[in-house]
Parts: structure tokens; C-alpha cells; sequence
């Protein structure tokens, strides 16, 4: 297994999805983001089933940044519990892991 | 690594995608779904390559609900062969992990 | 843990999306492709923040394919570094299982 993530982060906006991603990359949390959208969501809230459009801004990171992209999220993002889920990632391309290391904050490997 | 999971669905149309998220979600079977498309598909059938378009189906859940989850799919998806998959989170979101287990019929850990 | 991998590529564009995904099932080394986008990317190149526009090929396959997965793409996509991760899967519903090995080159388990 590498130390790179995916990180998947459903906002309500494309705008919020790009303050959120914007800025992880230029505090290199992120090395790069990728904002898809919208997407139709269906989800309980408070035992009721609501819907809704969303969008899905996808993150590049490795697990050294992960408690500070939290704490990034929890303060940027509008709702009270955000859905945000990190993959780990068993192959990374060579070069793109180096890559991920140079463009984060994380310590080199 | 956390007992939440990223499940992801092809599907042959948004209908059988909000038809299978919604009941995932009534059911608790799933916490909330996200669906995609159309995306374009490539794949082998019976030996020769194949294109159709087709929609994403993303559902958050936790492990304790996959083999429902699984068995859901084969009643509900016209396809013979449902390509279903199940992403371990090795993080969550505090708060969206509490929410996980509240919307979702697995026992709170 | 099963052996597949759902394996992520972000493309500047459709067109070589569907070179390296129509490829890749072609040769067995996937057993499909689903490309998506565009998608709008945020990154860091030589430490300046771009935006760019770009499309996500997502490819199914098994681990022992990830080598020559890993080289096709070095081979046929025009970025200096791909962006290309592979995320194990901790399930994969029953039947999808067995044509992910019918459908590539990877010996059956």
C-alpha cells in the first residue's frame, strides 16, 4: 500500500467545491483537485429521504495531510457534517507519486 | 482503516440508478447515493468490444450492510452480470462517521 | 481484500481517454472503461496554481495486470506524469468477480 489518497468530498456548489479544492492545493494539503458535477443526490436527513444536486470535488493527497485537509473542510465547508472519505491507494504511477510528495507538505517518502 | 465503504454501480440508465439508490437509502442500506452521468463505456462482452453509455452510481455505507447491499443489486439490476465494487475508507470525517452508522442499519461501533 | 482494482486516470481529453481505455480492454489488460468529463482540475505545476479542464478514465482490472496497465500509460498518455492511482477493492459482488479474470489477461484465482 502507498501513503497517497483519494479524497472524495461532496459540496453543494461547484463554488464551494472550488474554494475547498483551491485551497487545499495552494496550502499544499492537495496536489491537485478535480471538481465533477452536478450529481443527483439521494441521502436520509433526520429519517427523512431528501434529494439534491451536488458536487464531487476529488482530492490528491497523501495521509501526512489528511487531519489538516479535516480541519479545512470542517471549517470551509456549509453543512454540519460533510461528506468526506479518503481512499487509500494500493499503486500509484511512479512518477505521480513523487509528484504528490514535491507538490504537498508531506515529507518526502 | 474504518469500517465505512465507497460502493460504486454501472448502470444502463439515471431510472435504474435512482431506483436502486433510492430503495439502498429507504432500506438503510445506504447512507446516501450520488449518481453520474452519462459516462462512456468501454468493455469486453462474449469476446468483443463493446460502447454504450452509461450512469454512476456511487453509495456510502459500512461493510456490516454489503452482503444486502450485494444482494439488492442482483434483484434489482437488469444487467447479468452487475459490475459492483466496494472501496475500503481508510479515513472519514469524525462527525460523517457518526453519521454513517445513524442513517445506515449496521450497529453503532 | 479481492484483487481488483478500480484504477483512476485523469486525460486532457476525451479523445486520449478513450486511445488509453479503448487500449487497455483491448489488450485484456482491462476488462472495461468508463470515461467521464470533463471535470475541472486544479493543480500545482513548478509551484504556480493552473486550472485546466480535463476528463477521468476510470479502468477494472486485477493487480497482476497494474505492471503493463502502469507502462501502456506511460506510453500513450502525453502528460510528462500521469496522474494514476489504483484503489483496492474490499468487495466486488460475486459474479463481477469471475469476468473481471474471464475478461483479462490475469490468471483466474
Amino acid at each position: 500500500m502507498t501513503d497517497a489518497l483519494l479524497i472524495r468530498i461532496t459540496c453543494p456548489s461547484n463554488q464551494v467545491a472550488h474554494q475547498i479544492g483551491d485551497t487545499a492545493v495552494e496550502k499544499r494539503l492537495a496536489a491537485c483537485a478535480n471538481i465533477e458535477g452536478p450529481v443527483s443526490s439521494t441521502y436520509l436527513w433526520k429519517g427523512v429521504v431528501e434529494q439534491a444536486f451536488e458536487h464531487v470535488l476529488w482530492l490528491k493527497s497523501v495521509t501526512a495531510c489528511w487531519a489538516e485537509l479535516e480541519a479545512l473542510v470542517i471549517e470551509l465547508h456549509p453543512y454540519d457534517v460533510p461528506a468526506m472519505v479518503a481512499l487509500p491507494c494500493t499503486e500509484v504511477l511512479g512518477p505521480f507519486a513523487d509528484w504528490l510528495h514535491e507538490n504537498t507538505k508531506a515529507p518526502a517518502n
